[in-house]
Parts: structure tokens; C-alpha cells; sequence
């Protein structure tokens, strides 16, 4: 059986003189989502990543987020759909500047934290995120939790999705990831996190927090590029894949074959 | 003779709940600098001045500034020649967005505030400023004063540039602008205004504050748009120049016709 | 039968270039409430109003707000009880700082936009809220919706409270307001606006948008100062007001009397 | 002789999920200086730091920036007297809330990065914040470098004053600091630093780096909290001066002791 899968992570959260060191997991993935000024990121940090993303042939995403600095994008904002419709329209097209002038050009959009998560179940919040990215270009393939809204609302559009899987997150039997704080929520062995990117990638499965073997299809498996031990988790991950014969391609060449 | 020349203003300003009233302007001019959130506007008004400006089918700028929405991008700011190209890309390539979802095209990049004023003098500044719009498009017509830093930089670049004349602001026998604040620095007399247009647009001169002719090269004249009689100044000035015979194009249409 | 109220204005809401124009309001009022840099001000203008409502003898309140120049705090954010205790304090403070300045100080403090609907029914906002206003000072009254989680907190800590009523918006039968957008949530007319004024003040009571007479037991009444008509409405409120012969009193007159 | 002098430290800079671990240092020294918002720093930080500082009974003072997060307050900002006297003390009254509410008080203020700087040889921006400092309350003391115009703007408006020296910053001959970013500006040997402070605290000098010694009266040495080897700095000035007999002193205890 051939598997083939793609290995994202959240990239280019620096600001200013804050760093997050998360560079460091370029070279594990084969795909980037580029934090774009809203939430995190800066255009020094956008150009320096991009840059380096581009040397390494990987897949350049957009990772739109809300306009909160001091809560990284995680806190939860009553947005217009209008404002969530521009507000993702002008950090894609920002970001996407700095990819055309490296030679390269975005192929997907994953929306940041409390974006992210809202899009999973808010129907409108999804449409005019989809709708943001429609207009900054159809190619665009947009990332997010398999059954969520989000992946609903790309399909309405007729725009390319891509259902994305955590290594590192610990999930609800429904599907859903565990809260962040619960405990358990956060897998942080990486042997581990390397065994269910396994389930995730061969068998399109992972195990639920409370034990039961639940379907996650998915086209691409994140790994976060901010904690501490991220790097070894990124290379634990990437040799057992590789080991198992798992094939990865980035977003690049997998848009638009959805799982 | 004949005269063509261009008639732009600074729009989009409008942010949040804030109101600029810039939008009156657009039946009056040829061409918008639009602000890129960095200053001022937000998306969700810069959508809605780009949608308006398309529909005039007016030519579509960048107008970007220095991240001080406090100052309004009218302070002054050291930053590394890195800082300003990447802030540059950045905030013209978010506007482009807009513009080609609308079915447009961004044609010119005019710097805003106190970052148009440091790059009429420092070449540091200029130059990064030309690299930055370099990098969002080598078709991008750059804005400034005639003899700034800012055209050199354009030239040594080879990117398109466009001379700008004030119409409603005084000049030193050097070429300069009369300080803002200064007596005499504003003129608001639409009739005055009117007819230093046209002195701009048929012979290239401008009497100078101290009542020296001095010769003023110029391929657009900026009309404010957030004046209170900014929309009375607009409908003089382009009453005139059309009965005088002076001929109106965009930049659009200009680009490449450098004075 | 002896009838005192407050009538208080939220102001102070310019920022930078952008002008609310809330300072005509300062005559007819008898407190105001400060916008902080938050969601709206900046120090040079809470400077310049705390200046003019000590001239003036105001009672001078703090309202602090979302972190949301762009949303002007009127956006609902979901922040930590303890992110939401130090943002209140942190704003009340750095106004008071300009009250002692001036040789007065801060009689109250009023929660604005987002914050303060939403203090109204989440008791955990609410005692946060409350929580960092009794660390900024322990004389301070909160104002807020009569029945509200708020004025609830405020008791359970102790601390003065004043309940406040509008004269300018719909209620709905139970006491809450019609929702800012829906038709007739606002009130225009300074003389429908001035009866209701009058029956809150004289009988504690208003009607309802279906018409009922409810209770709405209050010690100030609000007046907008940053709508097209304030200033009218304000003098119309106050003139009838005096006219009927209730007696316009401060918060800093009336700390403590809570109806 | 009876030496005694005042450690301080840079602190409080973290942001939302930025942590700048420069608590660490708060056993060593024996004042701190806060950050207030503008530059670095929030109210939750704000609040954990102000706090520690209380229990180990340091002098707090405040460390107003420019209101520039993305360029950390190093960045030349042009901004008018009045709107720096009135973001000092905005910072200022801000920071004291946190204070009082520990049951302490500000013992002094100290500005930050480039108002810092621009403090020392400008005397509008000196003036300026020394007027705001002054109306945050007169008893507070001024920190600066010795013979900069801020200390004698604090003379003339008659606040108290503390000349500072740096131990791990390498001086010009005439008593400037070495420009950050030149070789051999910034001294990271920790026994190197120490015998530097302790010829500021017994001798009143410090080798300049063209070897020369030159006068340094100071009241306070500054060790930076922010750098990798901050803690290990700060532990070996702390132990050499007090195993020279050198007895250390809080701003608290030495206000209007100035050198």
C-alpha cells in the first residue's frame, strides 16, 4: 500500500526581539504556516522564514490569525464575518508577497488558535474564512480538522482542502482534540507522538483519550515548532515515518488530493 | 501643448470606528494611495475604498507607513533599512490583495507621512523603501518629490517613478514643502489652489513662498481628501484643469511617462 | 419628595488624529467616565479631559475597555478573570494618575463596550472586574446595570456601586437593553429622551420597547456624548431634569447612596 | 570608608506568551525598574513581577518606553514634549496601581531604551519626562547617567535624582556608553563586570575603552536582566561588592542621597 503524507508546522511566530526559536523544525517537515502580523510574526521574521522555507523546498502556507498580540491569537474574539472575511484576505495577500518575491508562491492557508478552533464548529466564522481565502486565490488550499466546518465550508467554495491530524494532541472518542490544560492533553514523549503519526498515516487512525480506535483521515500531520522539545519530536516523527515507508510531500504536491 | 497629468489623493485611512471621510475625494482624482493598516485604515475599510476605487476605474496605490496608529505614521521612527523594506512588502503586497480580488491591479506605491518626508533627504531610507516596492512588483510606480532621494532610488533601481506636486502646500525656493504648522503652510483657498495646479500642470513652475517662480516637474498633483473642504478643493481644481485644456490620466495610464 | 441623580457621559475617546468630539458634552453632565488607551484614548487626550472635567467640577470615573483600538472594545473577547482584574487595574490607575495630577482623583469606575454587557450576566467577569477596581481603590463606585452580575460583585466586595440607566436606549421588558442594531434600540429624539430621563429619575420606572412600565431603580443616567445629536440630547435631558426640579448631583455627591 | 550603593535591574518585560525569564535576577539586586506596557510588559506581567518585588522588600520603580512592542522601545521615536510627559506618566500611574495594591509604592523612575538615550543629550525630552515624572508624584527619584540632561532636568524641577552606572557596558572616555553592536560594547565576563563595579562603588571610576580612567560618580549600578548569562552576573557583582565591605542600599533606602 502506498501511503504518502505531509508533515506541517506553525512557523515564524517571532516578534520583534521575542523569538520562538521555531526555525528549528524546518527541516522535519515538509510543510510551513507562516504567522502573518496579526497575532505573532513581524515582516523582518516573515522574510527571514520565508526565505529559509524556500531553500529548503518547502510548501509555504498562510497562518492567519486574530489581531491580538498580547494573547498570541488564542483568546476568542466576536469578529464580523466581514472583518474575519478581510482580516484573512490581508494576512494571506501580506504573506504571499513575501513568498513571490523568494521565487515562490503560498499553496495553503491554516488559520492560528482561537481561529482555528471556532472554524471547527461555527458555520459562519468557517464561510468567511473560506470566503477570505477564495479571494486571495482558489488555488489555495485550506487546512484544517477533518468533519469541521472549516473543511465544509472550503467544499461549498470549491476550494482545495486538506484534513489535518495532531501527532502531539491527545483526542476526544468524537473526534475532537482534548482542551489544552486538561491533563493528557499535550503528548509530549516523542516516541510516542512518532507511534500515532504512524497509526495516522498508515492506518488513518488514532487512539482516543479514552482508549477507543477512532477514524482521523488525513492529508497532512502537524508538528509544533514551539515547544521545547520540539526538534527532537519533529526528527522522531519524521525517521519513523520515513522508516515505515511512509513517502512525504509537501502541500505543494498533494493539493488536491484530499483524503 | 499638450498636457496630460494626474490627479491623486491619500484615502483609505478610516479605521475602525474611526471615519476619515476620504472616500468623498474618489470622483474628483485619477489616482488613490490607499493606507495599509500600518498607520492607519483596516481591512475591512480598505476593501470597501479599493472596491469603490475600481469602480471609477481609478488607479489603485500602497500608501504605507510607519506602525504608529497613535502617531498616524506622522512621527518620525529609526528603523534599519531592513525594517523599512520589509515593512514596505508587507503592507503594499496586503493591499495588492485587495485590489486583485476586486479584478485590479495595484500601478504605484506613494510612502506615507513621516516615512515620504525622511526619504526625500536620506538615501538609506529611500533606498530601502524602492527595494521594498521593488520586491512587491517591478511594474510598481514609485511617488515622490521631485529631486527626492526617493526617485534616485527608483532610478537606481529601475523602477518606474512618477514626480508628485502639492497643489495645496507652500514651497521654499529650494523645491522643499513649507513645514506643516508653519504660517502659510497650507494653502485653503480652492481658487489659490486651483491655480497653482495649473501653473504645476502647464508650465511646470510654482510660485515659492518667498515669490520665486521655481520649477516644479511633476506627472500628478495630491489633492488632500481629509481636509474639511477637501471635496470643494478636488471639484476646483479638476474644474480648471479641464477648462483649461489640460488632459486627466492615471497613473495607470501614465506609468512609464515620467516627467 | 426629594429627587437626586447624576447624569454621566463616557469621554475621552479620541485617539491620536481621530477626534470623538465627546468634550462638548462636558456642560451638561454631572460625571464623566475615561476612556483609558485600551480600546480608545491615549494620554495626551485623557490629559486634556481630565483637565476640563476639573474645571468643570465633574466627578471623574475610569472606563476601561477591551485591548481593541481596532474594535473600539466593543467586540467580546475572552479573557482569563485574572487578565481582565490587572487590564482593570491597570487602567484605572494609569487614569488616576492624571486625576491626582490635575489635583482631583477618581470617584468611579464604569466598564465599557464589550465588557460591560458582558459583565452584566457572567458573574466570573464581573467579580474580576470588581476585584481590580477594589485593588485600585476601595472608595471607588462601580457602575453598572441595576440587577447586573456587576453591581452583585460589588457588594460581595464590598464596594460602593451606582446603578445607572439610559436615557437615549430601548429596554426590553426584563430590564435589559435592546441590542444596539436591532430597530428602535436607539432613542433620537431629545425630547422622547427627556421624558424617559424624567420618569427615571421621578419614578424609577421606563417603558419598554413593548410597551410595558418597568422598574429601573438608578442613581445616574447615561448620556452618549460621541453621537451626532449629543449635545442637544444632552441639554435637553438636563434642562427638563432641572425644570421638574430633581437635583443634579455628582457621583463624587452621591458615592454610596445606591438605589 | 562607608560605601554604599544601589543594584538595579531591568525587569517585567515579558508580553502575553513572550517570557523574558528576567525574574531571575530579583535575589541579586536591590531595586528594579518595571516595564509599563508601552514598550514591554503587561498587566499580568505587571502584576506576578511588582508582586515578587514586594516580597523580597526591593525598591520598584517604573521604566517607561516609547509605544513601539515591535521594536522593544529601541527605536528613535520623534514624538512632541507634551505627549512624552504625558505617556511618562500615563506609564508611571500605571505601574503605581500595581504597587499600592501590594501594599507598597514607587520608589523611583527610569526610562527605558531609546527615550533613555535620547534623554541624555536632549533637553526637550529631558524636561519632558521629568514634568511627567513630577506630576506623578515628587518624591519619586529620577534614575539616569551622570552628567546626561536628565539629571539635571530633575534639578531643576527639583526631583530627587540617582546617577547610574553600568558594569557590564563598556565605556568613551568621556563617560558615554559604548554604543550597543560595536566590538567589545557589551562586557560579558562576569568577573570582568565585577571588578568593574567594584571600582564604580569604591573609587568612583571606571576604565574607559581606550583605557583611560574615568570619573563615574553613581548612586546605582544597572545589571541586565535579559541575557543569557544575567543570573550568574548579577550573583558575582552582588558577592564581590559585599565581600569588599561594600554595603547595599535600595533606592527606597538612598533616595536623595545622590552622588
Amino acid at each position: 500500500m502506498l501511503t504518502v503524507i505531509d508533515l506541517n508546522s506553525d512557523v515564524g511566530e517571532s516578534f520583534g526581539r521575542w523569538r520562538s526559536g521555531d526555525e528549528e523544525i524546518l527541516p522535519f517537515v515538509t510543510s510551513v504556516n507562516v504567522a502573518c502580523g496579526m497575532h505573532a510574526g513581524d515582516p523582518v521574521h516573515m522574510d527571514e522564514i520565508v526565505g529559509k522555507a524556500c531553500d529548503l523546498n518547502l510548501a509555504i502556507g498562510a497562518h492567519p490569525g486574530f489581531p491580538d498580540l498580547q494573547g498570541f491569537g488564542r483568546r476568542e474574539m466576536t469578529l464580523s464575518p466581514r472583518e474575519i472575511e478581510t482580516y484573512v484576505l490581508y494576512q494571506v495577500s501580506a504573506l504571499s508577497g513575501f513568498a513571490l518575491s523568494h521565487g515562490s508562491h503560498l499553496t495553503h492557508v491554516k488559520p492560528h488558535g482561537a481561529l482555528y478552533n471556532m472554524a471547527v464548529i461555527d458555520d459562519k466564522i468557517a464561510r468567511a474564512i473560506a470566503l477570505g481565502v477564495a479571494r486571495a486565490g482558489e488555488h489555495l488550499v485550506l487546512v484544517g480538522l477533518p468533519g469541521s466546518c472549516l473543511l465544509q465550508a472550503a467544499d461549498v467554495l470549491g476550494l482545495p482542502a486538506a484534513a489535518e491530524a495532531f501527532a502531539d494532541r491527545a483526542y476526544n472518542s468524537d473526534g475532537t482534540l482534548v482542551k489544552r490544560g486538561l491533563p493528557g492533553s499535550i503528548i509530549e514523549d516523542p516516541d510516542e507522538a512518532a507511534k500515532r503519526a504512524l497509526d495516522i498515516a498508515l492506518r488513518g487512525t488514532i487512539k482516543s483519550i479514552d482508549g477507543k480506535e477512532i477514524p482521523i483521515p488525513a492529508r497532512t500531520i502537524c508538528v509544533h515548532g514551539d515547544t521545547p522539545g520540539a526538534v527532537e519530536m519533529g526528527r522522531t516523527i519524521r525517521r519513523r515515518l520515513e522508516s515505515a515507508g511512509v513517502i512525504l510531500r509537501s502541500l505543494k504536491e498533494l493539493a488536491g488530493l484530499r483524503k
